[in-house]
């Protein structure tokens, strides 16, 4: 009899809430290649929600990964569990849902890499969501993408509806880049970038560490670099601990940590803790006791990069390397009699591009040699380096247009190409601006199709010179959610601004939810507000 | 002997400081009338610092403003006393310092307004700070400038240099408004704005606190405004003590608070909670479900409006208060056949100019029955409505140029003026737009003396269109200190943009330390990096 009428009334409160808040189906961010949602939807109550490890799956309970993963995404979807939980036990029996997830392969203590499959299929049905995937990545992407389903409604209660996904990434790089030498951005402040990068399916990390304001990074080869370069020696330095924790929680969300050792310019703060690395500037026949780019005609300076490289190795476990060589000032160069004595001597005339070219081929010689593939900026394909065919060129020049001409360009010589140009959020402006962002065709240029699969992704970069800790999430949140979604998704179905404008709305409210200082788009209001001020 | 030797490990340990460090003497934000400084300087020890009520002061121990400021200033001046305090006892004895305060008027517990005394002198000599004012208002003003003069070395001694300050602001209104509609501003956001208002000694808040898209404040005579206007009628709200807390916070920090209560445009929120209030609007002959600005047709409206303001004048203390009046769209009225009938009632003909000079009459004259002197944009001065001599025009059209040609035509008319325009700060750009707010010229236009002394001041507006709890901080600070200085300090002292920048990182660094989330200015870092991350 009690049993009865609880079952009752329990239907008829399911019955009140349905008729307010069915057909409450929101979407996913960045859009899922493929998806398929009903109105039929199911409660979830946190005290019967569960992942689990299928029994096909060649991963189980021990890995890393995805234990950590079911651990962050239980207290994603139930951020309020504790409320829900008493709630749902006053007014019904808790039905369970599980999560059970597959994996092909049982690798869960790697790093995600090139190459690493990010696809996943996820399927929510009445008590349980399947989600296999080929690699602990494409799990990681599909739990992302389940979290997203879930919703409250106005009786803060949880609900997932009836959903198919398949899913897959467009391009394989879908990058990020922090600067933290024109402003040092504290550990916390990286971390959260990570997590935030991990809701949106950014799967690059990469970390400009070092250029001419300051040298962060503490080196065990050569701890002078950031002892004498970074701008404070002890607060505004990353050790070999920060490094390591940054690597590890970004391998726990899947993504790649590659950095950037920019050469031969931008390495103004490199001297300070490397005597005889830069260029002396001369002022008519004597040293002006300025220095200008790493000095490309000592042995000691391949000595010293090799040294630098191999450390590098043993600590970035990715097998990119960014090596820089974008804006080299030949001006220093000129004025230095011994640079232009090894000029003739080698040959080069008055061309210094051929100077930057023998010093960028010895550093790719020296990266190749420790296994590494070298991404540079565009400037070193512009200036004809002879650079071996797997490198990646990085296109950061030309805004709006000219960027097409550069990727028909290098894709035709052969390289494969990363695109940056049109994703320089550092760059801010009034309004929308994340609409330019969103509009950006990356394979949009006249080129094969073979050209076009040249293009392995893009990067979003949060330069430094106005944005340190006070300003970065709101600046990067959701601003870069556009390219992410460019980056991730089926152009065609995510053609229009307008249409993914509320989707991105939302999602950015879950970005507060989540603690992600990320700024509005517009007038309005997020049920949850941002508490942190 | 051994207090000998005491003294003089003390005298060398003070050599070795000044040798380092002498002639660092450091600039106050905004720009003090006159400063004298000397690289003469002081140690300060936070054991032996004090704050005083000099003898021939008016006001005394007890005094509310003053009793508070001391507390907070000593924190402000010494924000890691505790490792301080240890350092000096090991050290040397602590030299006693003591910041004598005195003021004229006795009187503590009103609140500033307008004719409120800024002025103050400052004389910082061995020992001893001797700080006079005519009002607390003033002594605040010069707590402040005190406390930007005390620095830390690199041993983190604190350190006051011999100085002598004449000061008292230029302007005496120098305002910053917040809207709280288009995005609801938690209490603490604001809260923390005018902590840093007083850092930059601006003295107005003008609160936008309702618009069109939300009515956050909770009338206690009018309760359906809020319930059913705002965001969400709990959580987005301003209850009356929250509204009693920032005026409270403001008071002791001689901070005027001015709400806006922005009529007959901009209501949208106003009608979900007051039938009737908005004008119907029709299509054809039958009403089209939407509605336009108040209604000026009907005595409700007036009654509303003057049952509103009376609660208005119990609220807030200030004698101002801000009638908005701008961006008034005709074609709702227009529409509206029993507008147009009483437009011929009133012989209106077809210039709904007249409609709405009607209408901001009729709110003039309640808020002045009200002894409130009228705030309202310069859309009220467009039309030419007839409106008492005191009422106070805000200029914010035309950027860059415009805004001169309605300072001289509004002056001409002999209204006093409130600048806006160059000042709208929630319109970004990348780089240092601050400079831009800096160089701005407020009585640089065609008009006589008395014209110019019009000009009562200016404010900074950061409108809320994609500005929330996420982003206000780093928006506002330090773009706003700009603005500041121009209020406060005398222009051809302070014309040299780039002369105040390293003052102006300064003082950004100021900020950070204490707690304030100011964005940089370029690249670099502050000793103490912001750490709310």
């Amino acid at each position: 009899m009690f049993q009865t009428e609880r079952r009752f009334l329990r239907l008829l409160f399911l019955l009140c809430i349905l008729h307010y808040e069915a057909g409450q189906v929101f979407g996913v961010w960045p859009m899922p290649q493929q998806i398929t949602q009903s109105t039929d939807r199911y409660l979830l109550s946190p005290q019967s929600f569960s992942f689990s490890y299928s029994k096909d799956s060649a991963a189980q309970s021990g890995c890393s990964v995805l234990d950590s993963a079911f651990k962050r995404y239980y207290s994603l979807i139930f951020p309020d569990a504790a409320d829900g939980a008493r709630f749902s036990n006053i007014w019904m029996d808790p039905t369970p849902f599980t999560v059970s997830v597959s994996v092909k392969s049982g690798e869960c203590d790697g790093y995600p890499d090139e190459g690493s499959d990010e696809s996943y299929n996820l399927s929510v049905a009445a008590g349980a969501a399947a989600l296999k995937a080929q690699s602990v990545w494409g799990a990681l992407r599909g739990l992302e993408s389940f979290s997203q389903l879930v919703y409250q409604d106005k009786y803060n209660m949880y609900f997932v509806n009836k959903t198919e996904i398949q899913d897959f990434p467009r391009f394989e790089f879908r990058g990020l880049l922090l600067d933290t030498s024109r402003h040092y951005l504290p550990l916390n402040a990286i971390l959260k970038t990570l997590d935030a990068m991990a809701y949106s399916k950014f799967n690059v990390f990469h970390w400009h560490i070092v250029d001419d304001p300051s040298f962060p990074y503490q080196s065990y080869s050569y701890p002078d670099l950031s002892s004498k370069g970074a701008f404070h020696p002890m607060t505004h330095i990353y050790t070999q601990s920060d490094v390591k924790r940054v690597i590890s929680h970004a391998r726990m969300r899947g993504i790649r940590v590659i950095p950037e050792f920019d050469t031969p310019g931008h390495t103004q703060s490199w001297g300070k803790g490397q005597p005889n690395l830069l260029t002396p500037c001369y002022k008519g026949d004597v040293p002006s006791g300025t220095f200008g780019p790493v000095n490309p005609i000592l042995d000691s300076t391949y000595q010293f990069m090799s040294g630098l490289f191999k450390e590098m190795k043993s600590v970035f476990p990715d097998s990119y390397v960014h090596l820089g060589g974008d804006e080299v000032n030949f001006a220093c160069w000129k004025s230095n009699p011994n640079v232009r004595a090894f000029m003739t001597k080698m040959g080069f005339g008055h061309d210094y591009t051929k100077l930057e070219s023998y010093y960028i081929e010895n550093i790719v010689n020296i990266s190749s040699a420790l296994n590494k593939t070298p991404i540079v900026w565009q400037d070193v394909f512009d200036y004809r380096e002879r650079i071996p065919k797997d490198t990646v060129l990085e296109i950061w020049k030309g805004v709006p247009a000219d960027y097409r001409t550069e990727l028909a360009k290098i894709t035709h010589a052969g390289y494969r190409v990363l695109l940056s140009a049109p994703w320089y959020i550092n760059h801010i402006s009034y309004g929308q601006d994340w609409r330019n962002s969103y509009t950006v065709q990356p394979q949009n240029f006249s080129g094969t199709d073979q050209q076009k699969a040249l293009v392995i992704g893009g990067e979003v970069c949060m330069w430094g010179e106005y944005v340190d800790a006070t300003n970065l999430h709101p600046r990067l949140w959701p601003r870069a959610c556009a390219a992410a979604e460019r980056l991730w998704s089926n152009e065609e179905m995510t053609s229009n601004v307008d249409q993914a404008f509320p989707r991105l709305e939302k999602f950015r409210c879950s970005l507060i939810r989540r603690g992600i200082q990320a700024e509005p788009l517009f007038v309005g209001y997020c049920k949850d507000e941002y508490r942190g001020v």
